[in-house]
């Protein structure tokens, strides 16, 4: 049955809600396809639920076409086997916990690992068994600090999370590069660009994880490209490792008196004074910086460390953020920030603007086997026989000449500084370009940490018990919705691509009189019977002003006005996403549109 | 596809698993359909995926049918509209209650009468966007204190929930009457019997209310019915009322000394001793038990109040906790209870075993009027002119011929009593019979309750403002599975009706051979060329038994064996429901399948 806009619950706005900051929020708003119930919390009306209806399907297709089988959990779930993985404690303030009325611990799922985990445990028991590839298309939940963006970062949304079994790594490999490819086609049935980029597994663990970015300006990740193919989120970029230098033939460091030199800047400039370089000038590239970051465990506790990188180059703390857990075998979701005040307070042996691995004396500061005994880790340009000028630790005072593995030490190498256009990608393939995207799509080889958590085991072909390997896998489908919209619409309105339009046609009546009326009720009962799915604006009071503007903002692809020509036999089909006009006769218009709609 | 039982993500269970007390929770775990993740909460495997789909498809469609419109609301909700309606407080340890990131008050929705209200608010203006219907199928949070029994009580659970918005009671009669018709015909498709009784309205507020009950001895409601076509929820039967009686020419009470007679049986024996009835003998009838019970209000405070119903009935408290609330004015769920000793401790000039309303002398005791202030409550049989034998609130004394308005008042009217077999039905279409059964719909005529806490106004035909007018309506759709499950099985599995069947036919190979592997293969293919859906059990190294087993256990509704006889040019087709058997020819199994799933 056609959606008569006489009776469906929908009503267009006319301004943009005060609350929206990107387009797809307000048009998703403003043509009456969702509203907002709580921050990040959205309700679906009739229309946007028709969207999401066929996005859901797309998914559901792709998923089944790789064996993928699909089940439902709950998303209220016992804290017991979140504990287990540890993951109660790590996903922090982003989990919404309750508990119920005899205060057992319950959460709302973020994601499912456990939960599929203790299934397949449940049912299966022999390698035979797999592999097996379950999916569900389900409510998640997250407390996003920041809910932001409408569908785009909410607390409440669906996802497809689908979760591989297999006995071994290479199983594993072939089912995630099945969803890898099942992605790329899901994506593109949405009409949706993606960039697969390498990425860093976080809080979920495993080893290789790639993200589906959609490249738009709105995004709020950052990811680089290169000519050649290479892509990965900034967080994921690995710098080109410089090689080691003999440092056998090279000068002892000395300390230099460098008053009023709190700036890399001013350091090079005075470094070109009091000691210039034989070969040309110092550069900011020369210099060491030594920058004071407190990581924040899981636990609330602050730790301080010290992190080496040329002066030439800003820190990131994402970066530092997203590979230092592993580094440092932290488990959980780790936040990495400046030090302040308070948290230099305790280690006085550090100067603030002076900072160095060595003391310009016969000893080490930094470094777990240093004077200060906190963690020193350097960038991974810095490695052995590079020399550098840095703070001696001492107010005023610089060393210069110190060489690294010669005269300081560090206690690992960490990817913390800024990743810059036109930096080597790090597989030769040319200068990275920077882009940002949305994430749409996550798929991680988790390995065997959850079912070595939760024991899953199955007996294999030498009657042993074998840890199962597992891939976990998941689609933004809310999030596809937002990009969807926020990438085809143009100051009217929205353009919903074919697939996932509401309804294929929207028939327009704009005019009176018993005869324009049957005329256009004909019509929409014959594109019916011939499986078009029409929206009919049948409002017997709106102007036609009001319903030409009501089809841009709503936004279905192809738009039948039947009006002023209709008395000459003629028809009005418009393509929303060209503008393009064509008349058809009446007699020739159902044929003509149900042959645009099939393609 | 078909489904293959080679990879299918399903193991059936040979014994019931431990806690599942009903047969339609043993046979849905048994046979793969369901697992447990948490009490009251459960995961959804393929199987059963597919049998809720076809249940939630058959709501869906016949809602539509009735002009419903589907959205989907969030089940993450804040705290404030439930706030306004005063329900965050009533649903009192049944809501599951959280707090977000910020200490801000969220609810997993029980039901949403609050955020429709709020939604039709934000969108509609005027008389002439209603009346509006709207509807979702979407998880239900409810923290149950005693889960049980599968699906049929669960804690997550889905549910059809809709919302009828019209401008008067004459449009909400009619949303009642549509949606009433829609769920007897959604029932008679899931191949359910259902009973509409009338019911109370509970914590939801409103008038009239209807429960579909589906009759089974499993049910945890009591109804009744009678023959003449009266039905209720024992909770909602009204008693006959008897006819008041003229008392100008009765006698005067007496107080009589009646030791040791602490229960009425004992009462009974001594008044036929000491003071014989004229025209026969005293019954139990003949006496009126005061019964002191307490309160418990929303907010844990505790109110004492009597009930004096005939000695020959017991009180039914739960009657007492449906109906009091309305009649004390108190909004919320109240439970009701016993008094406790300390409950009585409070009220001296109560003597328990021979409480009374009059005290045997010149004033009253019981009633707000009465000396000690306390609510006095009567069964509807105590009407003006009754004589009554009951305690003279003196230890050992009784009085006899206290008569109801001359001799004592009381402050309200309510059903108190317990019904039982053979009572008259209210509207005199015969004796009551009791029954058990699943509640698995409730339709509410709200009228303004919501709308008018949430100040859900629209302009009406005089442009002025008025207040919408509401009903509510749900289908507990996983409790519709369960019913369905309930209904239809024998001591060998599940007997799914072909409506909700998760698959037309069940095709088994039973035997070896390329040949007889292929035709199988080929029957498959050609009935699903034919649109029939298929679960193919091509387990290689499974025997005949345990693939029969299976089927039975399953519970497809034909299944075609393709096994000894295929040698012969013989397949075998099987009613599961029946049990019957038939041999097909080979080049004819198609079409004869295709045919009896057409039905």
């Amino acid at each position: 049955m056609a959606l008569r806009l006489s009776t469906l619950f929908l009503r267009t706005l006319r301004d943009n809600p005060a609350d929206a900051e990107v387009a797809s929020h307000q048009l998703l708003m403003r043509a009456g396809y969702i509203r907002r119930a709580a921050p990040g919390i959205y309700t679906w009306l009739p229309m946007g639920l028709k969207v999401l209806a066929k996005v859901e399907a797309i998914v559901r297709e792709e998923m089944n076409a790789i064996g993928g089988q699909e089940v439902s959990f709950p998303a209220l779930l016992p804290r017991e086997p979140y504990e287990a993985t540890g993951r109660w404690e790590e996903y922090g303030e982003g989990l919404f916990r309750l508990q119920d009325r005899k205060d057992a611990d319950y959460l709302l799922a973020p994601t499912h690992e456990e939960m599929f985990t203790l299934l397949v445990k449940d049912l299966y028991n022999s390698y035979k068994d797999l592999p097996v590839y379950l999916y569900q298309i389900q409510q998640k939940y997250r407390d996003e600090a920041r809910p932001r963006a409408g569908l785009l970062r909410g607390r409440e949304f669906v996802m497809k999370d689908s979760y591989s079994f297999t006995i071994d790594d290479e199983g594993l490999e072939e089912a995630y590069q099945k969803h890898r490819a099942a992605y790329l086609k899901i994506f593109e049935r949405l009409g949706l660009e993606v960039v697969p980029v390498a990425a860093t597994a976080g809080a979920m663990g495993g080893s290789t994880s790639e993200e589906f970015l959609h490249p738009t300006p709105i995004g709020e990740d950052t990811f680089v490209r290169s000519a050649g193919g290479y892509a990965a989120n900034v967080e994921a970029v690995s710098t080109v490792v410089p090689e080691e230098i003999p440092y056998d033939d090279a000068a002892s460091f000395q300390v230099r008196h460098t008053p009023n030199t709190p700036t890399i800047a001013t350091l090079v400039d005075a470094a070109n004074e009091i000691a210039p370089r034989e070969d040309g000038q110092w550069t900011a590239a020369d210099t060491l910086k030594n920058v004071a970051l407190t990581i924040v465990h899981p636990s609330g506790a602050r730790q301080v460390v010290i992190v080496g990188v040329p002066g030439d180059r800003g820190v990131d703390l994402k970066r530092v953020q997203a590979n230092i857990g592993l580094l440092m075998e932290i488990s959980g979701e780790v936040s990495v920030e400046q030090a302040s005040d308070e948290d230099l307070r305790s280690h006085p042996l550090l100067v603030k603007g002076y900072m160095g691995p060595g003391l310009g004396l016969d000893h080490q500061v930094l470094g777990s086997e240093g004077a200060t005994g906190l963690t020193y880790l350097v960038d991974p340009r810095v490695v052995s026989g590079t020399t550098w000028i840095t703070g001696a630790n001492v107010r005023g005072q610089h060393v210069f000449g110190l060489v690294a593995g010669r005269d300081f030490t560090w206690d690992g190498t960490i990817e913390a500084c800024e990743v810059r256009e036109g930096d080597e990608a790090p597989d030769g393939s040319g200068p990275l370009q920077t882009a940002r995207g949305i994430e749409l799509g996550h798929i991680f080889q988790l390995g065997r940490k959850y079912a070595e958590a939760l024991h899953l085991r199955v007996l294999d072909a030498n009657g042993k018990q074998a840890t199962v390997t597992m891939g976990s896998y998941g689609i933004g489908v809310t999030r596809a919705v937002a990009a969807i919209a926020e990438h085809y619409h143009d100051d009217q309105g929205l353009i919903w691509p074919r697939s996932v339009a509401p309804a294929d046609v929207h028939v327009l009546v704009t005019g009176k009189g018993d005869e324009l009326i049957e005329g256009a009720e004909k019509i929409v009962a014959d594109l019916e019977s011939r499986g078009v799915e029409v929206l009919y604006d049948d409002r017997p009071k709106v102007s036609a002003g009001v319903k030409f503007g009501d089809a841009e903002l709503i936004g279905i692809p192809t738009v039948v006005v039947v009006g002023r020509g209709f008395a000459d036999g003629q028809i009005e089909v418009k393509d929303r996403a060209t503008g393009e006009r064509e008349n058809v006769a009446v007699a020739d218009v159902v044929d003509h549109v149900a042959g645009i709609v099939r393609g």
